[in-house]
């Protein structure tokens, strides 16, 4: 090949997480007891915590497999790569939004899957699918397990069971120094191909909000952007080939670095969300490790100053690699998550030094590069943003930020048991729309709250920027409302989705559509690009075994 | 929409390219005679010119539409948007690929379309799409009618006839300062475009070698590549939004600069080449018009060490706005066209005084943005060129090149008098394997030209450099067979193919597939692939009437 490759395959620990939450038994608690009364006083929390049930008490019903399905499959895949006990199916009958924790954190999963299976090869997954196929099993496919839009529900639809594709062993790893990619099986953690990277003095530059579990083909599957995609690019700029293994054939997308033959079908397998079949393996471009990073935090007087200064970063540069922008609401609600201490304390520190008394809108801009590049990018970056009347908070706020930049999923399970409705939701907008756009998001989500009888506090912030526009993403509090948890949290997501489609944005910028979205996946792409998917489903999928009730409704 | 929009109707003349040739009646010679005379010598031509015959000696068979049809399409389009004039059909008949070159001059077309429409707007062409699926009328959609591969060949394949869809008329713009989009009709040449945003102080950043005829459809169509891609992106990655009109159904990407939202089926509409439908609009991104530029020359020693400046630059920055390296073999072949003056003179000049008797290969670095970064940028990549070995030949090369940059077509039309075969081809391939791929493909080149009996001289370049790879450009020249020009030509074009996808490259960096790629384009996607395009193609185009025999052999 002309080029060094080294061989490396992962030995990566695939350690589960709390079957009830986020993060490994024993993660410590992020939120101190002041800022859990200023949550609970500001949205009328009364106080008595709700701990998740013993797993012995989680209610699954028994496998409804077949013998003859599971001696097939043992066949395929072998003995111990099928797994038929209950804590293994507990462990993967969900994602992790905010029903799902809702749900298992009760002890009432809406469904498991009858099976886990954990392939040791493609060849492995070719014939686990051949016997889904003959024995009419819907197939989960399950990466990291962090779908946040219910995309790991295990919905049998009419099949006769539902399996769990863990993916977890198709992990290999082949590096080409030389054009900077990397071929890995679909399975491998994010973070476990980072740490193989940095030996090479390479990085892939993807971190999102659940990097820690998250996988090279759930990324691929569900347009994964991470907090460094601004620099870095979103994880479909990232790929350059892939592999679909689906019941009725396969797709193979070259690994070259750009292409004129015809259609592009890897921007119709990314995203496809395990609903036209398995990814199995990827070829992603890489980028050098930054030999420098600066990292640092600003204060604008108003939402509509951050963002000028992020437009004009976006389109005349320098480029940041991190941008982010909290409006008013946000900055506000993350000074009362970090009262008192905890994770996101040293930023709001120096924010309430800064602070004048009027409003104000945090935000945090980060560089890497070389030494010099990022020396220069951030000196002219300050200086736009002083320019838009930003008060500079320094490092000190930026490296607060790295320091908590995973942590949001872990405050989300001290909130629940604390009895509170806490979620989140983004789009995508034009810079012309951008700011209608969170204006009607943000009053749509609180209004609907209001409605339910149980005014919440809900925040916004910029988390992506592109040439044209920017990323917009959602999060609110409420007070939960017990045996109506599920029509409290509809209500707030039809008029957010409602009101999203409403004002020119998408219905999902990083997210994906899972079985939360698909209800509006028709206004965004119109009928006849349901048709267009249904048609590919159909020649792939042509029994509808893949990933049933997630990213097309209308079934075939 | 809170942005700034101004409405602008493009008044842009459309004026057509002669029938036989590129550029308008009158376009001068620009090549001298010392040039054919070296090039005659070089490749065996016998010194007796071969101009193309008067137009009314082209031979062109009565359109067989209906009165019927034709009716019906006055009905639809209007009375003068219907032609059936000999001269129009003539201008529609073919794109500008070699064998479209060598059949026109001769007099001898395949055919030509039956009519020629020319809609007026989006409403225009979905009424006369539909009167074709009434007829049964095969559709051509044609922009700028500059296809090198066989894109706009006015093949009935079974229908009752063929129109030429003509999109001059659909070219409407609609600018968004605020997003830096503009929106705008398929019909508007890129020329054109970059006229209306020079007042804006705005570039699309587009320069194909077919620039000066080029439409946004048809860019989108065949996924363009400019020569300036390296720095402001392929065709494809300006797409934010477009609109397909197909004869069952059409497609709308919403224009937001991302989304999460499922498979991206704008991928699947740009690079469709007319095969799914039409594409009537589109939402592109844009960039700041550049303040300063800098291009510059300089030899390298070999290829080797060229392609190791140009990966570094890719990979580490500084990012070259056009990053161009000839071979030894292409560099020879530039003196000798540059010989005694002409229009590739002063970049030879300044080659041949910096020569030191071996061989050398040119190379062309530029750079476009602010003034201090195009002043960085220069000096740092000027720094890693040096470092490889590189003697730089300053601005003046640069200058040369600029002026030169549109100008091959017009020297293969006077090629082309001199009895010579004239053809190009291209791919991309991954860094590791992009000098064995070149050595591949130059080698099956040369060796079909010598086994045709007519040896010849080829060269290569690099045109367009990527974080992963970089795309390959080969040209190629030798004396023409008359009577035997599709087999002369058919043989190089199956070697150098063969040779492509044996060596890891993909069939068209940004010529597209047409028809004379189509052959290899399972090879390239898979049985499977083929399948997935069929699958959408029998939802859209269920008759089979757009671009039949373009990119897709096995038709349904």
């Amino acid at each position: 090949m002309g080029s060094k490759r080294s061989q490396a395959e992962s030995s990566v620990q695939h350690t589960p997480m709390r079957w009830w939450g986020w993060g490994r038994e024993g993660a410590l608690p992020a939120l101190s007891a002041a800022a859990l009364g200023g949550v609970a006083e500001r949205i009328g929390l009364d106080g008595i915590p709700t701990p998740p049930v013993a797993l012995e008490h989680v209610v699954v019903a028994p496998p409804r497999i077949g013998d003859a399905a599971v001696a097939a499959l043992r066949r395929a895949v072998g003995e111990e790569a099928v797994r038929l006990g209950r804590r293994e199916r507990i462990l993967h009958a969900a994602g992790k939004g905010y029903l799902d924790l809702v749900r298992m954190r009760a002890g009432t999963p809406e469904g498991a899957p009858d099976a886990v299976l954990l392939p040791r090869d493609e060849n492995g997954l070719r014939a686990a699918l051949a016997v889904c196929a003959r024995h009419d099993l819907a197939v989960v496919p399950f990466g990291g397990g962090t779908s946040v839009v219910g995309g790991l529900a295990p919905l049998p639809e009419g099949h006769a069971a539902v399996v769990s594709l863990d993916l977890a062993r198709l992990a290999a790893i082949r590096l080409d120094t030389e054009s900077r990619t990397v071929s890995a099986g679909a399975g491998l953690r994010v973070a476990a191909l980072e740490r193989e990277l940095a030996h090479a003095g390479l990085t892939l530059g993807h971190f999102p909000q659940s990097y820690e579990y998250v996988t090279l083909g759930g990324c691929a599957a569900t347009r994964s952007a991470g907090q460094a995609s601004s620099g870095y690019g979103r994880f479909e700029e990232m790929v350059i080939g892939m592999q679909l293994i689906a019941p009725a054939g396969e797709l193979s997308a070259v690994g070259v670095p750009a292409s004129a033959a015809g259609p592009n079908l890897r921007e119709v397998i990314v995203g496809s969300e395990g609903s036209l079949g398995v990814i199995s393996s990827l070829t992603l471009r890489l980028a050098a490790a930054p030999a420098s990073s600066r990292y640092e935090g600003f204060v604008f007087e108003d939402f509509e100053a951050g963002v000028a200064t992020l437009r004009t970063l976006a389109q005349d540069g320098p480029t940041p690699t991190v941008a982010r922008l909290s409006d008013e609401q946000e900055t506000e609600l993350s000074l009362l998550l970090a009262a008192g201490g905890g994770i996101a304390r040293r930023i709001t520190d120096a924010y309430v030094r800064a602070r004048s008394g009027s409003k104000r809108c945090l935000a945090i801009l980060g560089f890497e590069g070389s030494e010099l590049d990022v020396r220069v990018a951030s000196s002219l970056a300050g200086g736009i943003a002083r320019a838009n009347g930003a008060l500079p908070l320094g490092e000190r706020a930026g490296a607060a930020w790295l320091s908590s930049r995973f942590a949001a999923p872990y405050l989300r399970d001290e909130l629940l048991t604390q009895g509170a409705l806490v979620e989140t939701l983004e789009t995508a907008g034009t810079w012309s729309c951008l700011c209608r756009l969170r204006k009607a998001v943000g009053g749509a989500i609180e209004g609907a709250l209001r409605g339910s009888g149980t005014p919440g506090a809900a925040g916004c912030h910029i988390s992506h920027v592109y040439d044209s526009g920017a990323s917009l993403y959602f999060t609110f509090l409420a007070r939960r409302l017990p045996g109506s948890e599920e029509g409290q949290w509809r209500a707030v997501k039809d008029a957010a989705t409602d009101a999203i489609v409403a004002n020119g944005g998408t219905i999902s910028h990083h997210h994906g559509v899972g079985r939360d979205h698909a209800r509006w996946l028709e206004r965004e792409i119109g009928a006849d690009g349901i048709a267009a998917l249904c048609a590919l489903k159909a020649r792939f999928d042509p029994d509808g075994l893949m990933n049933p009730g997630k990213l097309l409704l209308s079934e075939l």
